[in-house]
Parts: structure tokens; C-alpha cells; sequence
């Protein structure tokens, strides 16, 4: 926990996942005063015990008496959550995710917490279901610093999120189960003894990824046999290094093998001539940009954390003050 | 284990497996005179363990005295198993297989063992590094019934293996991780809240299992994004159906998407006037069958029992005597 509290809190913004729970003190005028975290994700805790939880990392940070309110996005909202948000449907301006908020009843009266909805999608003539919390406040956040943007959005991850955004709304989006395939995969299947530690920190590895992704995304029908074939590699191919390195060049073939077929399906028929934005952590980017400049697209960088709170705080202030 | 032994014991037929073992007494004219099986598959047994395995499931079928031969496929034969056979390379005539056998030394003297070997493929222009152990025997009862036998052959499975025969002899195969994927998904991903019990039984069920096959076959790129579909569908389709129907659809669409990509992969740029032979249990057979339909192909079937006997029992009748 830092708290760097000379200026005063005007505002609290949080980021509440599945696995933990990040929280940053605002100042008046957005810059952020105060951060800590936990481990409290939606997964360990039950709604009575939200509050307290948020109090137990905030209230260092609260002034003696006045009302603060506090912007949460993330899984905090879900059905199995602190209260339900319900998702706004796309399209869906980002600028207006707070309109979607839903309060949670408190025990206490000195906060005010607006819990922000995700994004749904039902089927229609080019869409199919999907659904989205958390990702949008990221998206809400590009948004605020360019609020006609158009393009395509990706936020590589467990779930990754495709979404095509047209002046500021999102139209449009795709969940693409990429990193946990390559988790079963290379710690649960067959291929768990072939797989080693997955870093790209040499150039064969290197290789290996660019090549996985290249291979599928031009034929993304052999993702299922080329999985196998890593396994039949182990055993057969005598080029391969051998030591650590050779679980590593399995490790990464393995993730180029998922991202490829990720970017067969989000890139296909999309003009290589407009950069991709990518939001999130940084490494992930980075093998995320190898992988799209491979099959020729270009990309452009946004940190996830500093996209999070940028949401946050358009919504903050979209709320009716 | 049954015993109709009226007829004197010629040699005895084995498929031992990962994770289980089946036996059969075969007389001097092939028929089967008596079988027997146990859950001691390789994965369950150390090297010197097989033999004694061995003797406890046929010793009541031996004779007094005179030498036994017996005919193992299978996982016994890897490396990990109770010999290992080393792989031989395609293209292989697949009545050829006992030339590759391995004979481990034994305790005792009444039998005689042959390890068969499984079959490698390295890489080279239009082909991948592969693997199969087992699947190359039941092919071989295939090519004892119709010796000049040229075609596309199916064996589904976990891994399934699909081969391509020329006049009796396998010249490549390729290998799909389907079986293994769809289990992984179905129980260790976010999609195991969704997924029921996977039986086709109600046509729901059939037509969910064959529009999920369609798709993916004709857009093998869109996979990964509709694996999470099924989760947002499950959220948010308001025409699905409720109780036990419910997760019996999204697991027959998840079962369709997993066999959809590995149809796509292997029926690709395949003539559909040219019938696919299917090898392996009937229901699973059947469950191929109304896929390979769907996208327009004929199937032949093949029981794999039956195939694996012939397999073995080709095998047996190539050895020097």
C-alpha cells in the first residue's frame, strides 16, 4: 500500500477481477494519490463480504467525514459478484458505460460505490454471442483520450478481446479462448511432457513462435494436428535443442500455435493498412505485436493499467454531479 | 474372462493399451477361443511387471507344455512400456509390421512375445512429424481383409489418427487432438459450468452437434472465438432449452466444433466422391459418420475390435514359422 496523500481524495477507482482487486486514491484533478491491492477477487469472496473488503484497503485514505465515491469495474459486477450489473448490448457508446452503474446498498454511508455493467452481444446477421466486464472500462479508457476513435481493439489475455470500435462506441466483438487453450494445453494435455518454460528470451524461440503463428494463420484447419505434432516432434525431430531450451522452443511453437489461430480469425479479410491497437500488460503486447507484424499488420500500444484508470474516470465523470 | 476351449490354443492376440489390456485365445484356424481383460494398461505397469501380467490373464488357457506365441500391440511396445519396438517410418506395408517386432526376454520359457512397433512420420514437404502405436494394427485388419486396399482411413479417438492407404501400404498420417480437446474443455475450462452430458440423444442435441460441425468446417479460423460463445450463449440465449436439454445441446455443439476443425483439417481438398473408411467403437463411429455426412462424405465402417484381431492375427501369419 502507497499513499502519497498531500493533495486530498476526491474520488476512488477500482479495478475488481476474479483473482484480485486493485484500488487507486484520485485526486480532483485525476491524478492518482493513494494505490494498494489484494488478492480478494470475485472468486473468494460472497456480496456481504464486498465492503468490507474495499474499506479494509481504502479507509486509510477516506477523509474524516465528507461522501467519496468509488468507481468499480470488473467481475465485482457480475451475477456472482457484490450486485449485479447488467450488460449494457453493443452498440454502446464508451462514454456512457456509467449509465449502466448499479449502487450496492452499504452498511456504511460514507461511500457511494457505482458498480460499472459489462458488454453483451446477441446474435445477429455478423455478430454471435459474447459478452465482456472489465475489458470495456479499458476500451472506455482509449476512448476518453480519443473520443472519435475508430479500429480494431485487441486486449490479449485469457479470454482475449477483439472489438471493433466506430467514433468512440463499440459496434462489435469477439472472444477468442487463447491463453487458457495454451494453459490446458501445456499443463494439463499430452504435450505437458514436451512444454517447458514459456519466455521468448532467445531467438530460437523466437523462430519457433513466428513460424507457429504464421503456419496457422494460414491454415488454421491444422491447429488440431499440429498440437499433436509438437508432441511427435519431441520424439522424432533430432534438430532440436536439447536441455531447457527444448521445452522452451515447444513452449513458445505451443503459443504461436494459439495466437496464430487467434489472429486467422480476428485478422482475417482486414486491411493490412490499419494498425491494430493493443491494451494490456506489457510483455503480452509485445508477443502479440512479433506475432501481428509477422503476418504483415502493424500495431499501436496501450498500457492496461493506465487504460483502466482512464475508464474510470470517464465514467467518474459522466456520473450526475 | 471367458473360456470356450474346446479347440486346442493356437496363440494369443494382445492389444495392450495406456490404460488397459485385452487378451484373446486364438485357435489354428483364427477363430477367437477364449478372451480376457484387465486395467493394467502401460501407464500402470514397470517393465518386469508385464510378463507376470501377462501369465495371470492366459495361463488358464495354455496347454501342458508345448511353446505359445503371442502377438502385443499397443503402448507395451513404447518406450515407457515393457520393450521398447522402435517406430518404423512411412511409407510401410502394413502386412509387413511383425518385421519390427521385438521379442523381451522372458522368465519363463512356454511363450514367445512380440512386441509389434508403431509407426513414425518426420518431416518432408507435404508431410508432419507424427506418431501412432496401435492404430497401425488395426489399419493392418483392414488391409488383411482387401491386401490392395487404397483410401482414406479414419480411426477417431483422443487422438485421432487419420491415415492414407496405397495398395496396402500406409504412405501418411496425420494425427487431431480432438478427443483430448474436447475433454479438456468440457471439465477443466471456463466452459465446464455450461457443458453437460455429451449423448446426441434427442434431436436437438443432433442439430446442435451438426450446425457446430458445419460452421467450423467451413471457418476453422472461428474455433477459438466460438469455445466462448458457448459461454456467452449459455448467458445470454433466451432459446435455449433449460434443465439436463441445456448442457446436453452446448456440450453436443462443443463436441461438433471439435470434431468440425478436425474434419476441416482432414477433409480438406478431399474428392467427396471418395468414401472415408471409419475405424473404432460404433457409437463414435456413428457420431463421425453424421459429421462426415454433413459436410457431404460417405463413410465406411469397421469395428475396431474386429479390425485389431485381424490386425494381429496378419501380424501372427507373417512371422517365420
Amino acid at each position: 500500500m502507497t499513499n502519497e496523500q498531500s493533495r486530498p481524495l476526491a474520488w476512488v477507482a477500482v479495478d475488481w477481477g476474479s483473482s484480485n482487486l486493485r484500488a487507486w486514491g484520485m485526486d480532483q484533478q485525476g491524478n492518482v494519490i493513494a494505490q494498494s491491492s489484494s488478492d480478494k477477487g470475485m472468486l473468494s469472496l460472497k456480496p456481504d463480504e464486498y465492503e468490507a473488503e474495499l474499506l479494509h484497503l481504502i479507509s486509510p485514505w477516506l477523509p474524516a467525514s465528507s461522501r467519496v465515491e468509488v468507481m468499480v469495474c470488473g467481475m465485482a459486477g457480475a451475477r456472482q459478484g457484490w450486485q449485479e450489473a447488467a450488460y449494457l448490448p453493443v452498440p454502446t457508446p464508451l462514454g456512457q458505460l456509467s449509465q449502466g452503474a448499479v449502487m450496492p446498498t452499504l452498511t456504511g454511508s460514507q461511500l457511494r460505490v457505482y458498480l460499472l455493467p459489462g458488454l453483451s452481444q446477441t446474435r445477429s446477421d455478423s455478430r454471435h454471442f459474447d459478452v465482456m466486464r472489465g475489458e470495456e472500462t479499458q476500451l472506455a479508457g482509449l476512448v476518453a483520450d480519443t473520443p472519435e476513435f475508430s479500429g480494431l481493439v485487441c486486449l490479449p489475455g485469457t479470454h482475449s478481446k477483439w472489438a471493433t470500435l466506430d467514433s468512440g462506441a463499440i459496434t462489435q466483438f469477439t472472444t477468442y479462448l487463447t491463453g487458457e487453450l495454451y494453459q490446458l494445453l501445456a499443463t494439463q494435455s499430452v504435450l505437458k511432457h514436451s512444454i517447458g518454460s514459456d519466455a521468448l528470451n532467445d531467438s530460437a524461440c523466437r523462430a519457433a513462435f513466428i513460424d507457429a503463428v504464421s503456419e496457422v494463420n494460414a491454415a488454421p484447419e491444422t491447429f488440431s494436428s499440429r498440437l499433436f505434432g509438437l508432441r511427435a516432434q519431441d520424439l522424432l525431430d533430432s534438430e532440436l535443442p536439447v536441455g531447457k531450451t527444448r521445452g522452451a522452443v515447444l513452449a513458445a511453437r505451443l503459443s504461436g500455435l494459439a495466437i496464430g489461430l487467434e489472429l486467422s480469425g480476428a485478422c482475417q479479410s482486414r486491411p493490412s493498412d490499419e494498425p491494430i491497437t493493443l491494451i494490456g500488460n506489457q510483455a503480452l503486447c509485445q508477443r502479440y505485436t512479433m506475432a501481428l507484424n509477422a503476418i504483415g499488420y502493424q500495431t499501436h500500444y496501450l498500457d492496461g493499467d493506465t487504460a483502466v484508470l482512464a475508464g474510470l474516470k470517464l465514467a467518474h465523470q459522466a456520473l450526475p454531479h
